[in-house]
């Protein structure tokens, strides 16, 4: 991946970034050749909003292999990687490259509003002037009512994310924060403030899935995709039937677990789609991590820390990381290969042999969950 | 699909009118449920340019399946079906949506220029001003210097799709037009008139793709997907090392016709992507229906028409029935099982067993093809 944060690059470039990353990383000679090619990006901004996966081929050698835009809002290469996991499946395609890319911070913040609001539903959200900090400030004031949790819970997991980036060299914010700090910044959106909010961030990740039979031929220590789930839900909030939880989180999950065979117990850390602290919250509920509702008290209580039962975010999340939109799903697997190839440094999960990524689109209309684990 | 043309209704009433004829036409009793879906949309204009996956299943009993937006320019829903054949032959998914969904006509002349120069490479192309017209202009003009292809040769292909897009219920425009008025309309784009360029069209075309084992429970006259093949070529023509062709369209259909272990003789007829006519008379060629320079001669000779040896664009293609973007790939296919049905009335190639179709995505950035058979 490319470092995240404020890039003044193309979002091309930001590609070949992260493309010669990962083409550095592949273990024994490539020759730069992928099959076909699926790539995340809501096309944020002016610069390239359509018609982008050719031209980010371009200047890779794989560029006449088909490649396809896939585009489901901050879930867009989540969805990406379950495109590339499906065709692999199919025998088709033996080497499949899976990326995000996204450019923000070079536009207006008037063109920044308007780009985020598309992920909204049009009729119900965006015509009403409800964007995503308020859409998910509704679910959080909800959760509040519901189950106690409070504004200290929120800002335990924004502290937590940033002490975890403090160690991610490739995030966007590299230095610890306090609660007391996360407590006094100003309100977005009540209840969430300043740092109940992911950042405007820009950058790109790219990954190599190669099939089993071919493996051999790119490295000798694979991360295995074992499982891989998605599902949808309405894309407005006003059509759901529950405020407080997401039911396509756990639809996918329970698909993804299900295809590897494994439990959430099973899982050594899991990087989850940590958009606003609230959304953390709910996704260690929605995979069962914890109880319905209790999601902000294990997190007040330390239980999601890089030394806890189950660290959540080890990257330090879209929190602290950073959300390059389309490239946040694609961002966190390769989180996943540095956990558990033990490349992690100071953020390093001890020991940790499988984990779990979980991707959303807006507020819960789409969700990828893919299953990782290291080579027995 | 629904019908193309200017229509006033939101996407999502475009997809939901397209489902409901696709839903009509499943032979057997089918509860409306898919496991995953792909819909391509450019996501013209500004109702619901990002995010619209979920959204257009919302009216189906569908929602909660994974559904991902493609998104290739006037290729998507070319490529939405190679995503959905891919999955099927996974084995992960049983029954797939491949769909696409445009609205062009209710947004502004300027906003309708923003959308569709998108589609070019933003530094050579857009930033230039070239737009589509002019892209194919260049293309047209080489290929009358190099070839003797003549405006004559242009205006043929117009006449020739609008006289079966006369005979198409589904299309844009129902009425023949006549050589001398195709001469005689405004120049768009030097040499290129009105006549020779698609339209600004609504609508939206779903197709039901189902796995070999369950196809008995949807119908006992099933139309054979045989063969998938796409490509991708540099985004701006200025990279391209040719001109009056199109590499992808060479690579695609080689691809899907040597998958189906079939000849481009082997076809009945072709639905070929003619959102000019030049790029029909490319397509002719690059197909290897006609020899390098001969599209243009064959098509004035009447070799394309619907009684002739390969009947090219029998449902009017994208000049007569209408483009609008996303749903194009899709639309073809619909033609194809109207024809190899033998549904398509006056437009009834005879005795049709075997189709291609073929989708392009920019001037040639992105080609997705396809080969259909009847039931043995």
């Amino acid at each position: 991946m490319s470092r995240f944060g404020a890039r003044p690059e193309t979002p091309k470039q930001l590609f070949d970034e992260a493309w010669r990353e990962m083409a550095g990383r592949v273990g024994k000679p490539w020759n730069g050749k992928v099959d076909e090619a699926w790539i995340g990006t809501v096309g944020f901004g002016g610069h390239q909003p359509g018609n982008s996966s050719a031209l980010f081929l371009q200047g890779t050698p794989s560029l006449g292999a088909p490649a396809h835009r896939v585009e489901n809002a901050c879930a867009s290469s989540g969805f990406a990687i379950r495109d590339a996991f499906l065709a692999i499946r199919s025998g088709t395609v033996d080497v499949a490259l899976a990326a995000g890319v996204e450019s923000m911070t070079p536009f207006s913040k008037a063109h920044r509003g308007y780009w985020l609001g598309v992920s909204g539903d049009t009729e119900v959200e965006r015509a009403a002037g409800l964007t995503f900090p308020g859409v998910y400030a509704l679910m959080a004031r909800a959760h509040m009512q519901e189950f106690g949790t409070t504004r200290e819970h929120l800002a335990a997991v924004a502290v937590k994310n940033h002490a975890n980036g403090a160690n991610n060299p490739h995030a966007q914010f590299q230095k610890p924060t306090t609660l007391e700090k996360a407590l006094a910044a100003p309100l977005v959106a009540d209840p969430l403030g300043l740092f109940d909010c992911c950042s405007t961030t820009d950058g790109a990740a790219a990954l190599l899935l190669v099939g089993e039979d071919r493996v051999p031929e790119f490295t000798d220590h694979p991360i295995w995709l074992t499982g891989s789930g998605a599902a949808t839900d309405s894309l407005a909030l006003h059509d759901r039937a529950e405020l407080t939880g997401m039911p396509a989180t756990r639809k996918a999950a329970a698909a993804a677990l299900g295809m590897a065979s494994r439990s959430i117990r099973d899982m050594g850390a899991v990087e989850v789609h940590d958009c606003f602290t609230i959304a953390e919250i709910m996704a260690s509920e929605d995979l069962g991590l914890f109880a319905k509702g209790k999601g902000g008290f294990a997190a007040a209580e330390g239980k999601t820390g890089l030394v806890a039962s189950i660290p959540i975010n080890p990257s330090g999340g879209l929190k602290a990381k950073g959300h390059p939109l389309g490239a946040s799903g694609a961002g966190q697997a390769v989180e996943v290969f540095e956990q558990l190839r033990g490349l992690a440094g100071g953020r390093q999960v001890k020991d940790v042999r499988r984990m779990l990524t979980h991707n959303v689109g807006g507020s819960g209309a789409t969700c990828a969950v893919h299953v990782w684990e290291a080579d027995a």
